[in-house]
């Protein structure tokens, strides 16, 4: 390995642990804070416990099924390991598991410190709006430097160690895979409980969301953290480090191609830089004199932007990198502050879509559904556009600088959009704490000047949610452009080692390839589908079951003294029915492309792979979007518009948000993560693909 | 022109103007049968009138549109007027009047048949299922023969007097443009009309379907007519000559190539075959003793794709075609055949879905509509997948004849496909028909006896159309496909006429190319939205509209003697709104196709069709398998289940359905022809995208 290489991937590591380092200076920050309410405590605890009890089970379950995975690999990647030497084999197999420890790890952390700062929240909101704010986002920061530091630090070491990016396909399918069952585990746990809650709860007796006399509410807490907080970590973990594996990937092919050229360095020196501009953001967030927790929030994203684009050029200038990939960079980066401005106007109350949506509901639900549907609809271009011109810009910027640069610009394009992800993570996480923090209030009866607080942290909260969701979209688009060049650019290592014909171009008219696209674009609809049964079958259950104690438990409803509702049960349905959807919805796009692979050989593939990106995409914005702009919907409505709350119109836009809840927090996010495993997949499986096909 | 191709052209033009014999014949048997009650002549002929209305207003609209339109081909198609002669600008402009016009033809018989139909099988409902079932069969039949003949004649002639394709592509723009502005019209006018009428009678009144006292029920009456007669006619009128359009593009090329070939004669023949059979299965078509309509339907069906297989391989034989291209001709037809049972499955209220759906209702509207998208997202994968190998398996086959013959196979399985479509339209315009009768049958008071046979015979037609639904949308996959291949074929004459470079490959690595295929992706789902956000206002002022009649007419609520309502009124607004919302809608697919074209050229617009079909197809199938599984889970209540009318099930099953209704009838169908007009758009100004893009 070049000198050079070495000195930024040993500049990574130590800002991966400095990064830790920061958050165990916060969590133990948000761990100091008072809390003193011995309510909040029981309940905050039931929550923990409900949350550590869920997470332990789904690793049992995933773990399994990893270990499964790692014999398959250990077995037959890159290729059976009778014809191949054992040891790349194994490193494959070691790299997985890495990958899969390390996403693991990371959600730990986060669900750790988000259950700790929901009660510091609840609790230091009956100072203020400033020391509640401070708890909500320095727990959320714990989650993001957590995850990003993570993520660096398992690239670089894997990089170091075998010093091959192979295994970082590995590690980053073992990120991917833990990320598609753990979002998928988490976000069909949250959003059963979310909406048999709202259902029962807020909607047939008419008490207010978080009442605790409703059986559904702490699983509903629960599922914040677990799908939330830890199902959001796995995601953006694994986006994180799967664009740099696929920067690292082309870089690692051009350097050696060209003799000691920097770009594996550069593709290090980014990623660490867009951690330190993380970090500085978050040292620097505070909220201002007026308490305005969106702006603290938005502004403190700007300043990682501005850090990471001055830093970025201080050292494009330094180390002689190319000034054209700093470019491609820059616009990726650009271009994802635009999807997600775009993704605001049309989830944003002050805006024509959500307006219109509550003025339909005035008609009734079926027509909240159809025009959140079709402004949904409507979202899909300006994203997909946008993606299109950032690829084809960043394309054609990189491409005088010789053969494969173009492709590495795309790639350098997607870190620069993720290269602010520490910073996204954090307003993500924020989100869930100072959702629990509002129903620890709730439950607490903290009294309503504090339930006032925690509603403009949480509504703040979700504001800020719909930006980065449709910057994390954006990102996921390019990082697998990206991929799909990196596909090609191990199918064709490996065609040049068999002496088979490279692969020069996968071509729409050859019918193998629209085979592949077909297909591969009912892939995120079908996984989807599945998921969303998944909720609708389990909250369902959870319907009857709290249906079941109101009726039965004497004096519940009425709230009586000392009763309470057996919240376990609850607990018990939303988990039993995640554990039990996730495997089968994980596994249905990896065999999927397992099949087309070996029918229609690579070539069926790249247009799978084309096929599962674009439809993708399509249906995780339009689904992202559309759930977003319901929630606003029905909270505009419930800020007094149309008759507010109770209202048919509230009636309305309530069942276009019970729709919007699996759309927004379960299938669309996942299918992120679905097009990521995907295109591993068949990276990884690209020499069988080449030479066992069927055509 | 070779004296075998003359041949089948003039056999080609005897048997449309057989066809139109046949239908003209039907037509004077429909007109024949009695009908004798004055409330059923009146309402009948307000529905004629409003109907004829609507029709003459769009028709006026649609003038305006193509006129300028030719004027704009005449202008600068194939190339500008200036630079190339004048008499080939001015065969491309007329052409495209001229298909125009026959569609315009198509859709007024269909309208003047159907809205005669309706009010005989009202009556003949009297004397018993036979008699009534036979009335909406034969007044079906009418629209059915019309359109395939008006195709098959228009593609001879055009054919015939030019001598060439390029006016082939100009005459299928025109059936194309007008068939995009025709279904979206006529899909808001009827489901602006349909839900509304629902909404305020079944709903908030508890008063039956077509209850005379609800002041949009003619209007209702008079949508099924505009949309689902003149709407779908121009729909598959224009599916069926892009299918004969593409294949003889293609067959052209491989004739004149190969000198002597009898290609373009096969298309003729296998097409004028298609319409024989078609005739042969209406001339047959009976109800059993039993008295099932469906059977009646689907057996007819049977067996005119029976006849088809056979006459086909006879002429192959006796005219020594190629058998590998009946080969594909008949995958084409067998998988449509699977693709409509496939569709059947996730739309029959004796399967798993419709039920799931049903008993998910019980929970709540929001579970009907989350488990309705869910199976309708699941749906997409069988046909899919069914499109994907039956062009793989077309290709394949026909490979083996030499160059283009591949393509060619596949244009060919979609002419299989479409083959029927004469029984495929007659089955559908049936449903309308009886639809209307069951609303006269109601407002004339026929009684309960008479309802229940026209429920009958609705319900069959509603079955069948979920078939040929399917039908329908595979056909257009393909076709579009083969489009495809017409467009790679015309991008090369101009690119060899101009010396340039020919285009070989669409590279999906190509960031060209993937822009387009991102822009594609996003267009039907903005196309669907502008339709549904049409239906969806519209509307809400035809619910303000019913609501104010029936508090401010005095005795309308109570069906007071002498009161009615002001039916004109809605009328007004369905066709008011329909007009101003169909001209934005269908430009804007037109003019993403012209931006991306002169952007990015020809690869960016070979990225643009493919991503534009594979989206397409996906939310096509979607659309409609979810409506048509809401519309049979609402029944399946209706029926008995689950509490049967009334309940809370009930309650949520009717918002699935009102959701459902402009999924399946406006936007889902609609899809088919914006794909359709998006590909000729992009082979008629292939000449431009070639010479004056940006890129």
């Amino acid at each position: 390995m070049p000198v050079g290489h070495q000195i930024f991937l040993v500049a990574s590591v130590v800002i991966s642990l400095l990064s830790f380092g920061f958050a165990g200076w916060l969590y133990a920050w948000v761990k100091k804070q008072p809390q003193t309410n011995a309510r909040i405590s029981e309940v905050g605890g039931l929550i923990r416990s409900g949350a550590n009890t869920f997470l332990a089970k789904e690793y049992v379950a995933l773990a399994k099924f990893a270990g499964v995975a790692a014999v398959l690999i250990f077995l037959f990647l890159p290729t059976p390991v009778w014809k191949n030497e054992i040891s790349q084999n194994l490193t494959m197999a070691l790299a997985y598991i890495a990958g899969t420890v390390f996403s693991a790890i990371a959600g730990k952390i986060g669900i750790q410190v988000a259950t700790i700062a929901n009660m510091k929240t609840a609790e230091a909101a009956k100072k203020g709006i400033r020391p509640a704010f401070m708890s909500g986002f320095r727990g959320g920061a714990v989650m993001g430097l957590a995850v990003v530091g993570a993520s660096l630090l398992g690239v670089s070491l894997v990089f170091y160690i075998t010093g091959n990016t192979a295994a970082l396909l590995g590690f980053s399918f073992g990120a991917s895979s833990l990320a598609l069952f753990a979002k998928a585990g988490g976000g069909i746990f949250t959003k059963t409980a979310d909406i048999s809650a709202d259902l029962c709860g807020k909607v047939e007796l008419g008490i207010p969301e978080d009442d605790p006399r409703n059986p559904a509410v702490i699983a509903d807490n629960v599922g914040d953290n677990v799908g939330d907080v830890a199902g959001m970590g796995a995601d953006l973990f694994d986006s994180n480090v799967a664009s740099m594996t696929a920067a690292l990937v082309i870089a690692a092919t051009l350097d050696k191609a060209a003799g000691g050229k920097l770009n594996v360095s550069m593709v290090f020196c980014y990623a660490a830089i867009g951690l330190l501009a993380s970090i500085f953001g978050i040292a620097t967030a505070r909220i201002g004199k007026k308490g305005n927790p969106t702006r603290a929030l938005n502004s403190s994203t700007y300043v990682t932007t501005a850090v990471f684009g001055v830093l970025t050029a201080i050292a494009t200038w330094a180390f002689d990198f190319e000034w054209r990939i700093w470019g491609a960079t820059a616009i990726g980066l650009v271009v994802g502050v635009l999807i997600g401005i775009t993704t605001d106007f049309f989830t944003n109350d002050d805006k024509k879509p959500v307006r219109n949506v509550a003025k339909a509901s005035e008609s009734g639900p079926a027509f909240t559904i159809l025009s959140g549907i079709s402004y949904g609809f409507v979202s899909a271009l300006p994203a997909l556009a946008g993606i299109g011109i950032s690829a084809l810009s960043a394309y054609k910027i990189c491409e005088p600088l010789g053969d494969g640069y173009a492709m590495f610009g795309i790639s350098m394009a997607a870190v620069g959009m993720l290269s602010i992800v520490g910073m996204i993570i954090s307003n993500d996480a924020y989100g869930p704490i100072v959702d629990n923090a509002r129903g620890l209030a709730e439950m607490g009866d903290l009294g309503e000047d504090v339930l006032e607080i925690t509603d403009t942290l949480d509504s703040a909260g979700n504001t800020v949610k719909a930006i980065t969701k449709g910057f994390a979209i954006g990102a996921a688009g390019l990082t697998v452009i990206a991929l799909l060049g990196a596909f090609v650019s191990e199918v064709n290592v490996i065609a040049t080692e068999l002496g088979m014909q490279l692969i020069k171009v996968f071509d729409i008219m050859n019918p193998t390839v629209f085979f592949g696209l077909l297909v591969g674009s009912a892939i995120p609809a079908l996984f989807s589908a599945m998921l969303m049964l998944g909720v609708d079958k389990n909250a369902q259950r959870m319907v009857a079951e709290i249906r079941r104690q109101f009726s039965e438990i004497p004096g519940l409803k009425e709230g009586r003294e000392g009763v309470s509702p057996e919240y376990d049960k609850c607990i018990e349905i939303a988990t039993h029915g995640a554990l039990r959807e996730l495997i089968p919805a994980g596994l249905v796009a990896i065999i999927a492309t397992i099949c087309v692979g070996f029918i229609g050989g690579v070539q069926a593939v790249g247009g799978f792979l084309t096929g599962n990106i674009v439809s993708g995409l399509l249906l995780a914005l339009f689904m992202s979007n559309s759930g977003g702009l319901w929630d606003n919907a029905k909270k505009y409505i419930e800020a007094g518009a149309h008759g507010g709350k109770g209202s048919d119109a509230h009636k309305a836009a309530v069942v276009g948000d019970t729709v919007g809840d699996p759309f927004k927090d379960t299938a669309g996010p996942s299918i992120n993560t679905q097009i990521t495993v995907v295109s591993l997949v068949s990276s990884l499986m690209s020499t069988l693909f080449l030479t066992l096909s069927l055509f």
